[in-house]
């Protein structure tokens, strides 16, 4: 089995869906990321500092909603790079890894 | 970009809501984490080696429960020192990672 | 607190319930994995470059489906490598981590 390092990118959203579909556009149009996954939490607290948890749906109130996805670090940096303005600090993860390639 | 250096950690829980709460209280009031993200699974197998599927939300089985978090290297390991004796073995995980910063 | 090294792995599934179900089978008969827990998306693109939300659930569209489990880095390997051949290139993914152990 061949693997190649990549870096993984969790972006920690709390504008909603507006922003998340803003987000998506971006990496799936312009950035060409390969694949994206997003996840929403069931409770969680942030900036805000009030714990949110899904009994509070209905109020409107955000539960967390993260965007995962990673590729080759040279193209991830620069992805960092282009989004960092829209993101708040502290609300942009990213690691190294190994992904499986073709035989 | 500026990043700093976080260290994440992911916390698999198995006693359900209760557990689930005192932890957020704790990570909230206590150790003043600054994010906090709760995830569901929706499918899973643990300790009592049986496979749980949504499908048997209703019958109160319980599905994997993970409470994700991050922040300085210093301040995880004194919070993991914390919560440890309530943490099975094997359920707490922590991995090093950079966060975007102000600029 | 005493700490060990893991590999954590994540599987991003896209033929859904029924890759799911022999996976887990699997994990759990034949690698004898400690722990598996999958997380479902709200959103997501991959290989066909749609966009996928949950809106489309009910139009029978695949949201993504991600299984997540950790073991001794020897083992991890090993099942990496029996597994492979099941997974699509770019679609397991895997990095070192530490794991509470017993004190």
């Amino acid at each position: 089995m061949k693997q190649t390092e990549v870096t993984v990118v969790r972006l920690y959203l709390n504008e909603g869906e507006a922003q998340l579909e803003n987000l998506l556009k971006r990496l799936h149009d312009w950035e060409k990321v390969k694949g994206v996954s997003v996840f929403r939490g069931i409770a969680g607290f942030g900036d805000s500092g009030e714990i949110h948890t899904s009994k509070f749906i209905d109020l409107g109130m955000e539960l967390p909603l993260v965007v995962e996805f990673f590729d080759t670090p040279q193209k991830v940096e620069a992805i960092m790079e282009h989004i960092s303005t829209t993101m708040k600090p502290g609300h942009m993860l990213s690691w190294s890894a190994q992904i499986n390639e073709n035989e």
